[in-house]
């Protein structure tokens, strides 16, 4: 069995499809298409997994493979009273009630079930901690060993490879073919595609007997499509995602009738390093360690401008108003009490040490009295554990930034994840603009819309797509 | 020549058209419809303009035709200063930044002249005010003598009539027929249409030697495709459009590859009232007399919850937060100083005014007290010229709210406007998702999307239908 340079397991790869139809075919290999893949050849139906890039995985293998649930053991040996009706309201206040409620109910009720799959079922380790981000009221927040999707995507691979599913690589489909009635019966895709490079001739079709499921991911890359529905997120941005996070399978769907949902709703990555490019290195201290315990400093004045805890549409709104980056700083405590290794971000030189904060201010031009200010007033708050700013509660795992050395990044908004995408039903059915299920195509993950309203929560993305995918294959398998 | 029943002159309407060829088709005959055929007469096309119902001039006649533009003569006798440049700064902040730059410069540098060509060239007559109205940073708004789009429209039809341009109503179109390279060639529509009625079975087609512009309007009475983009927004909430409203030639356009923009982006109207039907007559108070003058109270507190000069969404989405009606209150010397004839809202009960303010607690059932509280503050808070609970000025025109009669009115919001549709360019050229534009077709206003962005000011949207229908009539006139 081969294993790519990310220790992937590779079963079943193959740059030509020897088949000419299958009762399942899924597009894409990120964590919703290989869920929905896994769950369609356990009930029995062939499927074929089709994947533009040269490696599986999809932008899922980039992920930090953050899982979100209410209700495990993890939170139980914690003392964290949690529920699936806990997390469905953290995710529409979040989302703003835009959330499509039948939609929301099924991700956190399927939650618990879709997280202990990975790991009682698939085998996923995961690290022995429970972990809150901004805008979920309690920690319920699973990290895989690694802190990579990469671990998720290699277990649901295994047990791909078990199932005997192949996965045909740089198969770039072009076409949703469709009969008379406006079922949807296979597709036509281009063979031996390789990003960034000119477009292959050869063609080749493949039917599905049963269904076609789609689970391409979003556009989060794909700066015209992004930038028609938010001009301001054109190309002086950069994405978390990789280059090959762009629009067309979902523009595919559209032009069959798919109906597009909430499309403008394009989530930016507050804890992001503008020192590296991708989701890099710097978030795992900006999300994990800066936000939870430490400030947010605007380098031009010293002050902080914003609730770290805010959840992130409102961060990198606020980090967008202030025009240029800002600085995310934390002390010894807070990194140790996290216990993340942050050596590769500090190689990388996106996180930096200082034994004063008068080296820190120095480093990042920032005015030293008003910064000592800001951390002292800062301390203050956080002994009465309250941050009288923005009248919120400071988490009492919280402590007076105090004990070097002193860490500082500088942070600014990448284009993270698009809630928009094509509308489904809680059967994962693709919806037509007309309003009925398009036969024979169901879809999974972030090319679809709706779930997560204006504002993914951390960690729900993956949720999301273990139970959408899983219930779309289950049910594209008895179609 | 015939009048309806809203007095609107109806120059050479017909049941069927006589014509199987045109040089320009225009579906819909609202202010951008109406303005665009104009255009496109002027220079020198031969014209039709297709509408769905039995009378012209769509939704644009129920609005109350008020339109905003820098740098008037109403303005400068005010003392007013204001630039296009200014009008631009306030649709971005309203638009959170999400409008499409390009397309704000056009307009707000265009204003002027739309304003002065309605008035000077087609003889609309307006009332000798100028007003303000929530996100605008100046009075720049001016409404026509009657107080309804009506004004407007019965002198664009007036034009038509002279420039000979017929207008085929009850034409339903169905489909935009192209030509193999994809350009638009003309329509195939419904014939003898009558909302509410069984379809027609009647087909006809009509050619477009060189353009077809969309000026449908948006989909405010769509509730399946407005709640698809916006769950919230289902069947228990009114709009103040009229039922037809809709979306199927936005989903036309869709269907030949027209991209959609901010499609979940719909405004809901903070200024209406429950108590009837349609955009009514309360606005008029709401809008001119509560927001600028007087107060919003949650009658299960009988306190204030937000500032009344927020822009329209976040004061829609603070009366959705309370989850209930809310009552709007002024003093008559509030609604002397606006000097709106508010008979009509009395007379249907939408208004209503009381000697004292027990009275007025005692109706809306308010507790006494806790009004007395909020009045008194509010009051208090005028003669400093200071929101303090909000932290916004109070406009300095405004007086403490002291002289009975007391006015009273139920606020809960209407869906009033949707921000989003198809892209277009600076040209009113439609763009395909596919990044080019569309050969054959433009469009304007509502139907189109990504002007206004999160948020459209009051009286931005009539100017936006008349420096887009005109660009968009030259533009077809020419290809």
């Amino acid at each position: 069995m081969q294993t790519d340079e990310q220790g992937v397991l590779r079963p079943a790869v193959c740059m030509e499809s020897a088949m000419d139809c299958a009762d399942v075919l899924v597009i894409g290999s990120g964590f919703a298409g290989l869920s929905a893949a896994i769950e369609a050849a356990q009930a029995g139906a062939s499927v074929l997994v089709l994947e533009k890039m040269r490696a599986p995985g999809g932008n899922s293998i980039i992920s930090d493979g953050g899982i979100a649930a209410p209700g495990t053991t993890y939170q139980l040996d914690a003392g964290i009273e949690d529920s699936p009706e806990l997390m469905y309201a953290d995710m529409l206040t979040a989302g703003e009630g835009l959330n499509f409620p039948e939609l929301v109910k099924i991700i956190t009720e399927g939650a618990l079930d879709a997280f202990l799959w990975t790991r009682d079922d698939l085998g996923v380790h995961y690290l022995n901690r429970v972990d809150i981000f901004g805008g979920h009221s309690v920690a319920r927040c699973y990290t895989p060993e690694g802190v990579s999707g990469a671990a998720l995507i290699k277990a649901l691979l295994a047990r791909l490879k078990q199932l005997s599913v192949p996965i045909c690589l740089g198969a770039y489909v072009e076409t949703l073919l469709q009969d008379e009635s406006g079922r949807v019966i296979g597709v036509q895709y281009l063979e031996g595609y390789q990003h960034g490079q000119p477009m292959p001739h050869s063609k080749k079709v493949i039917l599905a007997r049963k269904a076609v499921i789609v689970a391409a991911g979003g556009f989060g890359s794909d700066v015209w499509f992004r930038k028609a529905q938010d001009p301001r997120l054109d190309d002086h941005l950069m994405s978390t995602n990789k280059p090959s996070a762009t629009a067309e399978i979902l523009k595919t769907c559209m032009g069959i009738g798919a109906n597009p949902v909430q499309l403008s709703r394009i989530q930016l990555g507050a804890w992001a390093s503008p020192d590296e490019t991708g989701f890099g290195a710097g978030p795992l201290f900006g999300d994990y360690v800066v936000f939870p315990y430490g400030i947010l400093v605007d380098p031009a004045t010293g002050g902080r401008f914003t609730s770290e805890l805010s959840d992130r549409r409102v961060l990198a709104e606020a980090l967008l108003r202030q025009k240029h980056p800002v600085i995310g700083i934390a002390d010894a405590a807070a990194v140790k009490r996290e216990g993340w290794d942050l050596s590769k971000a500090i190689a990388k030189g996106v996180v930096k040490t200082f034994g004063s904060w008068e080296k820190l201010a120095e480093h990042y031009q920032i005015d030293p009295a008003a910064l000592q200010k800001s951390v002292a007033r800062f301390n203050e708050m956080v002994r009465r554990g309250l941050d009288e700013d923005y009248h919120k509660p400071i988490l009492k795992e919280a402590s007076p930034l105090e004990v070097p050395p002193f860490y500082g990044m500088r942070l600014w908004p990448k284009v993270h994840h698009t809630m928009g995408g094509i509308q489904v039903d809680t059967s994962a059915r693709v919806i037509h603009r007309d309003q009925y299920p398009i036969p024979g195509l169901f879809a999974a993950g972030e090319v679809t819309g709706g779930i997560h309203g204006a504002c993914r929560l951390g960690s729900c993305a993956i949720t999301e797509c273990l139970v959408m995918g899983r219930i779309a294959g289950k049910r594209a398998a008895s179609a």
